[in-house]
């Protein structure tokens, strides 16, 4: 299971192009056509460059994972679990659509997604290099530089989204050498139309997450909804739906292994250029210390919540992202575990030098940086170890306070002098995310969590820790737990903001409200505020000079692959991309002497169904199976109804939801994961182990068809 | 785990033949040379034909498992499983061979084989049709015919076996149609030389038993000796390895998937063109019972011998026999129940039976057996049922002493007229078979068994019971478990037979003895004699009918085999087979999802190692494989040592130990095993399941060289 990757896309990277490896912009496919077409691509590979063309103009993004149109009406298909929030978000104990499934019979039994759900219509995609980095901005360095370029972009961002109904987003491309604005509509009133149960969408949970073989059904529909007069708006009952200008149609003809495959999509980040010292600071310690956060977290999450249906709902979105990085992360660390990643890593990074070094006129361009970067990131992932702790101790009432007191600061401000993130177009997503609270906190859960961060921030030495946290927090060296507990159970006990009205109220609020408050978060909130901004404008300090050495580390990175022969296509930054290759098992698995077959099928489901758990697939499923009730979903050769099958696509966390198309534009399934033992390939990509998992359009249709009775769906989308 | 099967040739058959199915008859080759040298073969296919020239001559038969000559000093490399009763006969609570393998230093060292252990190597072959089908036997038909071919069969065979030394048998081939005669010489002085630990050789045990990905070390050594002449001895100090005229070189280059190859051996039967009343039989009625009485006997095995290391090491060898068939029994069942194999069957019979009735000579010839065939099979099937729990109420002693006084009465007839198997011949394995009660008896334990099926015996109503048994045991109708225990207490208690004087002594001892003792088993012996004999002739006559009208029916059916086209290989009959194909993976494992890679590897080892049982990989391999000490073994693919692979060769029980040959007729391994979802091959031949396991060759070298350090044999074979 893929998952939401927000764009820290600043330091983004470049990496050599071979056959199956690439996330290659629309833009860029002329350059790869001849590979395209030996890869057996039918449509003109001219015909994807033309984001508002056939098929491209039928991809969407939902923010953190990927989606298309599928019918002329707004129907949306993405992932099970790209719909899930949405579908907890609507789920009670006594109507728990989670484990039972939803279906919309009708447009009118649609159901509102979860707050700030949102579908992004790519309409234009501009260089704005120059614009962004110009001669002015060339000349600064540090603070002043993050400042100028937040500036340029915030007033092209502003400029473009004068167009009511659009987000605009100015994104930087090999490291920050090039400048993208994307301007999309945003579709503010989404539905959902149709989630299978969780023993079908989410089947396997997070054992089988991952994994191969895999027999998860992970689809699910959106709708999108639009006022009267086709501009994106607020829910509304009076809303339509949208008539996008393009949707996929469905493939007649199923997939078979060998056949060539692209996947559309929006992947988040990848990593396959970063210097040695960042590998290293990585995988030896930040991804451990998470790995081991993250269980813990996912232990006191269970225990909190044991007693309480309604408390677990609430969680159950976040377990399901905290199991998915964990699982994620021990994968790479154990990957790691058995290369010579880093090795090799220094290795290039040597030559590099050497290369650069062993001219003077590029020693003179890039060799002050080559050293530089080394240091200022050795600087910041200090700041990150010391900090691990701090930032996971913040009760999350207070974070929302800290968040609405800077909102009520920057409000004070002219629109375009306002911090982003806080600006008037950033406001409604604002809202939303305060009003979602309400549907996924419970406050033991919270302060057990944060009393596990804070009982270990606390240990460490008053050196390391954050005085001004401290002191508002009233934390001292040698603290007991019981302690520290009495600390969070006063502070948690002193505010309203879990109270929905009384967090509501605080979004209009004046910074002299905030002042005059007793509420002990914004009380804490207010009295953070000023070494917290310190605290940034130092940050933006060592991000605005590491972004000027890493630039430059990247231009002589690239200028030493062109020289070496190689082709350059940016790391994923959560724009839309492509990738292509072909439906392929491995001749080598995870067990000794088992290879993976390019499919699953039904006929697997059965043996896993335990009738719970994760494996809880529907009665109705399994009596169908039982039956041969397969209908024309049979493949030929495989004689039943496939599942999810592999292909050599290079998608990551993102690419959630993406279209999966064969040779002809087709939609043929749903990217939906990558696996275990080759997620390193966001780091270290390594053709041999890399396959994609798609869930199979005959899977999502049989199912639809034969067990949940999806006809009306089924037919909206063209077929049968 | 494939074991011997003594063959029942009588019934063997024919089948299709096309690639990978085929159980060639060595003089058969030339007709499938184009095949041969398609599939990659590099040897002349004739050169296969001379079963007295190289490589044909280096394969001999341990009597239910195949070997072959790997060295001029008569080095015979087998199964580990194949060894393994010699292994247990050796071992002692207190010397543990089994556990911790063997392995002969020097000549001095090597070991006597279990008693009765031989290495047949066959020097001629001989068609004998004519001579045993004679125009006499012709025109017999019932008991008569019977004891008429086993006449002539007797006849040829003491011409034969005028050469000292040498065995001759007369099979049988195509249900009857033709029988040749084999000689071979039988060498008696077989010593054990090498058996890694069980955890090497038995690696996995009953739990990985018929399953792919394998990773027993499924090998072990024997050496012929014979005397200082060159003749076949007895045992004896002064005995001298045996110089072989061949032996095989062992394969400088390892294989890889695709390579051709090809295994020498001695499958035991198969039964692919049964008829459809034989087929309802076997898996509607005698395997369920078998697999149910198998299960039965293997708790008991175990409860009884729990607190006793000496009765497991002498059940050692019965439970893997017994764990073995019942898996395969299983598996074939498995098979069958989601098969369509009755139905085919009946469509293809009721095809013959017209194609016969189409044609008025056609009919005249065939018609009456076709019918009749089918009501003799009913027949003979019905006693099956009758008599299934009888057959396994005989107290092992009460057996052996009824073997005894059938010796004792056949050997007051002149030589040529006793029955087959009681002959001057006979006598050597007759007395090893006698003596070697000693090593695997348990009084307790085959109380134990006889009992629970005593108990199903006497539960059956008087009609179906025996008579005779029920009057000499003492067994009335309604006893409870309770009276045949006592029964059976007394029985036990009244006889000497336990000891192994007091059964040698009867060896030599003349009816008169016999009628004269007071022995509870010789006893029941001589008081069952006369019915005994009724029976079997009662069984003959239905035998001799069968024989007649089955052959007249095979004859139909090769006929009409023949009219579409279809090419006719004999079905096995544990004679020297030639089988070839390659190595080869599957598409499809058993698990969903999941494919067959065509090689294991010493990496699945250590994650299957549990310390113990069945999963106990020596502490000394473990190590070498941690530290990656590989040396000259390692796979340039799979970058490790390889342990087993998968081939498409068509082999069954009797193959064990059979030598695993390359393009060049170069040793590459040994075949040990089928997979469970392709056993019912042996009746059902499936082209995409049926795959053989071989050991590679590899593995054994890297095991005897870097953890066994077995250097001198590695030497003796010309490897280094």
């Amino acid at each position: 299971m893929k998952k939401t990757l927000i764009t820290l896309a600043v330091l983004n990277i470049a990496s050599v192009a071979y056959a199956d490896e690439g996330m290659w912009m629309p833009q860029q496919l002329p350059q790869v056509a001849k590979e395209l077409k030996a890869a057996g691509l039918k449509l003109d590979p001219n015909s994807l460059t033309k984001l508002t063309e056939f098929p491209m103009g039928a991809i969407v993004s939902l923010g953190g994972c990927s989606a298309s149109f599928v019918s002329p009406q707004g129907l949306v298909a993405t992932n099970h679990h790209c719909v899930y929030g949405s579908v907890a978000y609507n789920s009670k104990p006594e109507r728990n659509l989670l484990a039972n499934g939803f279906l919309a019979n009708s447009l009118e039994e649609e159901l509102p997604a979860a707050p700030g759900s949102r579908i992004f219509v790519t309409k234009e995609v501009t260089n704005v290099s120059d614009k962004i980095i110009d001669k002015d901005v060339a000349r600064l360095t540090g603070k002043k530089r993050v400042d100028a370029i937040e500036k340029n972009s915030k007033t092209l961002v502003a400029e473009c989204e004068k167009d009511a109904g659009h987000r605009c987003n100015v994104y930087p491309y090999y490291g920050g050498l090039e400048f993208y604005m994307i301007k999309q509509m945003e579709i503010r009133d989404v539905r959902l139309v149709h989630a299978p149960a969780e023993g079908v969408g989410k089947f396997g949970g997070d054992t089988d997450n991952w994994m191969w073989p895999r027999h998860t059904g992970d689809y699910g529909f959106y709708r999108a909804y639009v006022s009267k007069d086709g501009k994106a708006a607020d829910y509304s009952k009076d809303n339509v739906p949208y008539v996008p200008k393009h949707y996929l149609k469905l493939a007649k003809d199923g997939l078979k292994e060998g056949d060539f495959v692209m996947v559309l999509g929006y992947p988040g980040r990848t990593n396959r250029h970063r210097l040695p010292s960042e590998v290293a600071y990585t995988f030896d310690w930040n991804y451990p210390a998470f790995v081991k956060a993250s269980g813990e977290a996912l232990s006191i999450i269970a225990k909190e919540t044991a007693d309480s249906p309604d408390a677990k709902l609430k969680y159950a979105s976040q377990v399901a992202g905290i199991n998915n990085y964990y699982k994620n992360r021990q994968g790479m660390l154990d990957s790691y575990a058995g290369s010579d990643f880093l090795a090799r890593k220094t290795k290039e990074h040597e030559e590099l030098k050497t290369w650069i070094n062993s001219n003077p006129a590029r020693a003179k361009e890039f060799g002050d940086d080559i050293v530089q970067v080394e240091k200022l990131i050795a600087e910041r992932d200090a700041q990150g170890k010391r900090d691990f702790f701090l930032e996971r101790s913040f009760p999350r009432l207070l974070s929302t306070a800290r968040a609405l007191y800077r909102l009520a600061n920057e409000s004070t401000k002219p629109d375009a002098e306002r911090k982003a993130g806080y600006q008037v177009r950033d406001l409604p997503r604002f809202k939303a995310g305060v009003e979602a609270v309400e549907r996924n906190y419970v406050e033991n859960v919270d302060k057990a969590l944060v009393l596990n961060s804070l009982k270990q921030y606390a240990a460490q030495p008053a050196k390391d820790r954050n005085a001004d946290f401290d002191s508002i927090m009233g934390i001292k060296d040698g603290m007991s737990e019981a302690d520290l507990k009495a600390l969070l159970d006063k502070i948690y006990a002193g505010s309203k903001l879990a109270d929905k009205a009384s967090r509501a109220a605080w979004l209009s609020a004046k910074p002299e409200d905030f002042k005059a408050s007793d509420d002990s978060f914004i009380k804490a909130a207010v009295a953070m505020y000023p070494a917290s901004l310190k605290r940034e404008a130092e940050e933006e300090e060592l991000a605005g000079k590491i972004q000027q050495s890493y630039a430059n580390y990247m231009k002589a990175k690239i200028a030493y692959m062109k020289s070496k022969g190689q082709a350059v296509y940016p790391d994923a930054n959560s724009t839309l991309r492509v990738t292509f290759g072909k439906v392929a098992g491995r001749d080598h698995g995870t067990a000794d002497g088992l290879a993976w077959a390019a499919f699953t099928t039904v006929n697997g489901i059965p043996p896993k169904a335990t009738g719970q758990g994760e494996f809880n697939a529907p009665a109705a499923q399994l009596a169908a199976i039982k039956a041969k009730d397969f209908g024309k979903y049979v493949d030929p050769h495989l004689k039943t109804v496939p599942v999810a099958y592999l292909a050599t696509l290079d998608i990551t966390g993102g690419n959630s939801g993406s279209a999966a198309l064969n040779a002809k534009g087709e939609l043929i399934g749903l990217a939906f994961d990558g696996t275990l033992d080759s997620i390193i390939s966001d780091w270290d990509y390594n053709k041999a182990n890399t396959r994609s998992i798609q869930v199979d359009l005959r899977y999502m249709l049989w199912q639809m068809k034969h067990v949940d009775k999806a006809d009306r769906l089924i037919k909206e989308m063209g077929a049968e």
